[in-house]
């Protein structure tokens, strides 16, 4: 008896801003089978929210709004208390603007998932976690008629409020961070926090998506179940790391497909 | 025999960003049935568009993405030379973040309307009014199927753009402005181009409804062909000659409807 | 024997942005003897901020810079975690901004005062509150050649910042807000956080002034020690309340001058 | 006998925001002799200025104003119809804010120089061009105490509008760009606009230093007096092109040294 195991590998593009780019958007689109596109908060002009979304969609790539602060000159990495009627707001106006590309590409924007300082505050933060999930919910149904997909940490409040509207949630792992014994990621700061050898990280997706497990930095077998993996992509050296992490999953016999 | 004269009005609305405010909501929805919402570029922020929209909604005013330059600081009104591909993916931007209120609200993005530079540009400026016109076609098919309507000057270059796209084209004319014998407005920096008086702004508003017809400043009646007027909001005085266009247009029993 | 006793006024200004008006600026030069201008993160284009700097020079108001967080369309009322080096160097900045219309005026910044919630962040936060001193002693000496003053609450880890750094504090304090039995200010959640009668304020602005003392919301009479009362500016009935303010302090016999 | 001949060197510098960079600041440091340091309008966030002005300031590197219209999406390449008195304004704030960090390094802003559309428009706009120097001259004096320098082409209106404010002017030339025979530059879109062949470039650098002359996209002689040589810093190319110009300056015997 065989069961088929999939996974989804997401990746942030379109991180530029007008004159300034950032991530390699065509090397990574050949990678991954989820773009997390910058709406143009943190980053993410207009025209290059076009392009990816063509991009995307030729490559069948699927598309997911990445909201964020509004706040370009910290590239929305700097926590900020935004009223909830606000964010909630701002969170659906980004989906909106972005699905009038995904839309133009014959696509739909296919999820949602905050950036940055975003995405750690409502980890924790009730009120604008559920400012998020109203956002989304404001944003109405995706593609498949249901409310859109909100991807994120599991058991993070956003997942929570995102239940409670009615949302789909999506976990997400990251094979290139350390996890605590307790499944939680090893904060920044601490040694351990972030894997660089690409064949330690490939071997660790491999183990996330095949065996919904990773070793924690002190050494226990800790469950970590994922739908999807995100991958970064803003060095040159992180899309090959990507690269390898599709290649050694495809090697292990893992499906990489979108989950949307 | 009797025939039925229908107009429209339409103002800007939802002008104001954060802590500042501009035009009276409230106010100016009591009187128009045709909203040009701020998207954000030139004023609008993601709390007042939601509002605006449900405010809209549910007085049955259409709503209208009121697309601009990108330029908080001179709030749309100076000129800019944006390369048309920015210019195009910058005014699907801002429909489709307005969309996601419009429906939100029960409603959808019904029209588009230039703000003050961009309107005036695309009078004359060939390659920006087929930006625009490329712009709103990206924004996809209105509530109807065909393509969003563009309101404007008659004999605009951005309505003969917008006319080669296939998008339809509304014409408006403006009750408080004078007119050239040639059919154009009288420049703002010459005399006679702003009326106050609000009983001549409404007999100004009767005749070009009901006959299509203003009196030009050199004295010749002037054919103007308009389904919408616009009137001004940005004052409490323009909200009353508003009103008192809208009671005098009803006085002469020409219906008040949205074109949309 | 008499001693003369003192008291500055402080008052927002140039609160505006482009279009966008708020403070009444000419009404409040006429009340207030401290200016504390507005440098463009959170309002203050640079031409209101130029014609605020004119007429506060021409009428001898002590111009300050009101420093903010970078957040237009949050008026810097959202807090935002903004690494030390950034926030130093964007104090320094609008400071700079400031000082050349100052300058051009025929006058200088005189003083420092944070806007909104990075006042409020500073009372508390010592890593923040150590950056803005750094990006005040950045922007070097002022007119007397000793750092700019900075003015804030007495006892804010901002005010024990400047002390280290070397830069002279003043403490302000609020004749409209209710003090609790421990000399700090009422949240403006609970009961009685905000004066609104205009006797009851002026007649606390006399006491902070004279007697350095308030009565807490709880009837005992608390020690509050300032050299300047900050009058709030941003409607036409708060310009009213600010000249009875001035007018009672005048005829309690304190002189009303600035600190600086 | 013989005559001393001295060029100077300049180049953009800081003009990355936030998270994105652009130019290889240390290196072109290490090159020229003049730094035109963007300042917040289209790119340079105030960490980078402050950063950039140390570097500089250690290396005896001049600093000057590269002031910009207010357009970071199009980093300052999008000509715009800004009122004079508001771009007045806005170049005095620049240069305002970039005066703080000339100052905390020890150094002072020794020049300005206008960038992208802005510097094209000046070229011809005479209203502009007057704003702009109206705006260098409300900067007050540099370190000389005259007015502070403008960076630009000869014979341009902006340069006669700082002639006639009192304001001195420096002529710059390009040592990459092909020449008329009328001595204005040639279209960009036009072939033999730019030139990439290092030998070339760094040979007409010497000619345009030493004699004053640099041969036409026709073949003649052509007359180009300016004190300041651009090169140009955003490519690693780039900069090595500008190395291999100041090797070949110091080659001919030409001195190079700041103007300022």
């Amino acid at each position: 008896m065989t069961t088929t195991v999939s996974i989804d590998l997401n990746a942030d593009l379109g991180e530029g801003f007008g004159r300034w780019e950032l991530t390699d958007d065509e090397g990574l689109l050949a990678v991954v089978t989820s773009a997390n596109v910058a709406c143009g908060f943190h980053a993410g002009d207009a025209p290059t929210m076009r392009r990816v979304c063509e991009l995307a969609a030729e490559r069948g790539v699927a598309i997911g709004a990445q909201v964020s602060y509004r706040d370009l000159a910290g590239f929305g990495r700097r926590a900020m208390d935004v009223p909830p009627e606000e964010l909630a707001a701002e969170v659906a106006y980004q989906i909106g603007a972005l699905e009038v590309f995904a839309r133009a590409a014959g696509a739909r924007v296919a999820y949602v998932k905050p950036h940055g300082a975003l995405y750690n505050r409502v980890v924790h933060d009730e009120e604008q976690a559920a400012a998020v999930a109203e956002g989304v919910a404001l944003a109405g149904p995706g593609p498949d008629g249901r409310g859109l997909p909100v991807l994120g940490l599991p058991g993070s409040r956003l997942h929570e409020a995102a239940g409670r509207s009615g949302l789909p949630v999506v976990a997400e792992a990251f094979a290139d961070r350390g996890y605590t014994a307790a499944g939680t990621l090893v904060p920044r700061r601490e040694a351990g926090a972030v894997l660089t050898d690409p064949e330690a990280v490939a071997a660790r997706a491999v183990r996330l998506a095949r065996d919904g497990a990773v070793a924690s930095a002190s050494g226990e077998e800790v469950a970590v179940r994922a739908r999807s993996l995100c991958v970064h992509g803003d060095t040159p050296r992180a899309v090959a790391l990507a690269r390898r992490v599709r290649e050694a999953l495809g090697g292990a016999g893992v499906a990489v497909e979108a989950f949307a």
